[in-house]
This record gives C-alpha cells, sequence and structure tokens, in this order.
C-alpha cells in the first residue's frame, strides 16, 4: 500500500514537472533525463511509470487539462449566477491570471497542437481528447445558457463551443507576441459579448 | 557581383529550408547544423548569413509570411470581385491547399507563436511584426468590404481583422489535431459568412 501511494505519487511530480518544463522549453527541447532529475528520481525507473517519452507527453497532457475543466465547472456551479456570465467570470478569471504571469505560457494545448500536433499520433490523439473534454464543460455552459435565454438557439451549443475554444487557443498565443491581454479579451467581447449573445 | 548573386542564392536556400525544418521539427527540434547539411552549406559560414540561430528564426519568420500577403493582395486585386468575397476564396484557396496537405504543418507564425513566442524575444518582435503585416493585408480586404457595403461598420476593420487572423490560427491548431478543416471552414463562415457580413 506504502509503495502504491509512493508509486502514484512519484506519477503525480513527473506529470507536474511534464507540464512545467514543456510549457517552457516545449516538447522537443525537453529531454525525459531533465524532467527526472528536477524531481530526483532515478533515470532507470522512467519506464516504469512512462512508456515512452511520447506516452509521457500524452499523459502530461490529460493531465494539464483537468484543471481548467475544474474551473469552468465550478464557475458555472456557483449559486445565483446565470450561465453566460458564469462562462465570461471564468475567462476574466484566466485573463487576470494571465496577465499576472506576464503572459507567459499560454495554454499547453495550444503550444503542442503547434509543435507536435501533425508529428506525434499519440500526442495528437491525447491533445484531440483533452480539447474535446473542454469543449465540453464550455459546451454544458451555453446550452443552459440557451435554456435561459441569454445565448442564441440558432447555433448548437457544441459549434458555438468548438469556435470558443479554437478562437480562445489563437487569442492565447497571440497574447504571447503582443505581451498583451487585449487579444483574449477581443475573443470574449466578441464572441460571449455580441456574436452568440442573443 | 557574381559573388553576391551566390550569397544572395545562399541565404534564400537557408532560409527556404529554415521553412520547412522549423515547420516540421519546431524551434528547438531543428538544429542549425542540419540545415546546412541539408543545403550543402559548410556549417563555419553560416554566421556569415545569419547572427545566431536566434536571428535565423527571426528571418525565417519574415520571409514564410510573404507569399500570404502576396496571395492576400492577389485576390483582392483580381478583377470583378469584391473584396469579401475574394478574401472568402483567399481562405477556401488556403483550405484546399491544407487539405491537399493532409493538414500537415499548419501555420509556421502559428506554431512558434506557441514555442517560443514567450522565450526568444527576437523570435517575439519578429512574430508580431508579420502578424501585424498579415493582419493589415486582411484589414486592407475588410475595409474595401465596409465600403462596398458587404460588411459591419460599427466595428472598425483593424479590429475585425485581428480577430480573423486570431480564430484562424487557433482554427489551424485544431485542424491538425481533428484531421479535418472543419475547424477551418468553421472560422470563415461564422466571421467571414455571418458576424461581419451586412
Amino acid at each position: 500500500m506504502a509503495q502504491t501511494n509512493h508509486r502514484s505519487a512519484n506519477r503525480e511530480r513527473l506529470l507536474d514537472q511534464g507540464v512545467m518544463m514543456l510549457m517552457e522549453q516545449g516538447y522537443h527541447g525537453t529531454g525525459i533525463k531533465e524532467v527526472l532529475d528536477a524531481v530526483r528520481i532515478p533515470k532507470g525507473s522512467f519506464y516504469n511509470y512512462f512508456g515512452s517519452k511520447e506516452q509521457f507527453g500524452a499523459e502530461v497532457i490529460a493531465h494539464y487539462i483537468e484543471p481548467f475543466i475544474q474551473q469552468v465547472n465550478e464557475h458555472l456551479s456557483g449559486p445565483g449566477v446565470d450561465a453566460l456570465s458564469a462562462l465570461r467570470r471564468y475567462f476574466d478569471a484566466l485573463i487576470s491570471e494571465l496577465e499576472a504571469k506576464s503572459f507567459r505560457g499560454g495554454c499547453l494545448l495550444g503550444n503542442l497542437m503547434g509543435e507536435i500536433g501533425d508529428t506525434s499520433e499519440v500526442c495528437r490523439q491525447a491533445l484531440a481528447r483533452s480539447v474535446r473534454r473542454y469543449r465540453d464543460s464550455l459546451k454544458k455552459g451555453l446550452s443552459r445558457a440557451q435554456q435561459e435565454g441569454t445565448v442564441r438557439t440558432d447555433l448548437p451549443a457544441e459549434e458555438m463551443a468548438d469556435f470558443l475554444v479554437d478562437a480562445w487557443q489563437g487569442a492565447l498565443l497571440r497574447m504571447k507576441i503582443e505581451q498583451s491581454v487585449r487579444p483574449l479579451e477581443r475573443c470574449c467581447d466578441h464572441l460571449l459579448g455580441a456574436y452568440f449573445k442573443v
């Protein structure tokens, strides 16, 4: 039991470290040895945890997106808030965080879609799954907003959620090079604040 | 004179090769030696052409975007076509090309914004300049479309062009992981075909 806990704690530390390093240095710029060294796990034991660097990348991707989905859900389950306002507050909170981090990092999913989305099949599938899971959490909010009468009903909630996720990813890229949250605000203003709105 | 031509031809070959390799392998995954080997230019002479790998990256970025700007301009200067239709045809042509290439590559600017947009200052500036140049070519089209009465005038053309560029970059990322042009069509349908339209 103690060994299982230890094993699972090490796995978690490797994934957390993977998120940090892949965000900072990209997939190709990050060596497995470097990740292991940073969390002081001996090199030989990597394959006890992950089958390959690609498999590690895929698990880092899934690990990374969870807190974002949880945050969307938390905003949506807040009492007395309509779903459209909840979504807007979720994005506003993210924008504040990104500003506080001086626009660094952006979204690991976006970065990896760009870097290896078409070259690693294992990571491509993990990215597609994670983006769809995130899309589904936004879809849930948009769908409730449709029922509440604040979002247009002539477009399917899933279609709007897909468009929002994609436009947001592009805005995150632009944020990094403009060193500004303006692209993020623009995305939210035009979609949540205008195009989607009733 | 012959030497100047030779020098300039070598420079061009290095930039073309740089576009290909950075697209395929990313910035961190591409070594200068590899680029030089591929075009059979001796390693020692790299610094006759570029001051550093970062400087090379910055020039590859500027080199890459030129044909896209030219294509937008060509579509816009076609006879007898209104600007909104010309923009749509430009994007439709791009979508067909990306489909023919099996969704590989995407946009080098988007990939590098994700990978090094916040870690290399030299490349960040080159990316910002190139994206704005591209944005300006789309703005010119949207602005003409406003005069022609096909695009809304309550939003500035530059604001719409910025949003279009960013949403398109996000759609390109999504294309790669979904292996589908649907995200690209969605971006054009909702912006050029709906939100921007009068």
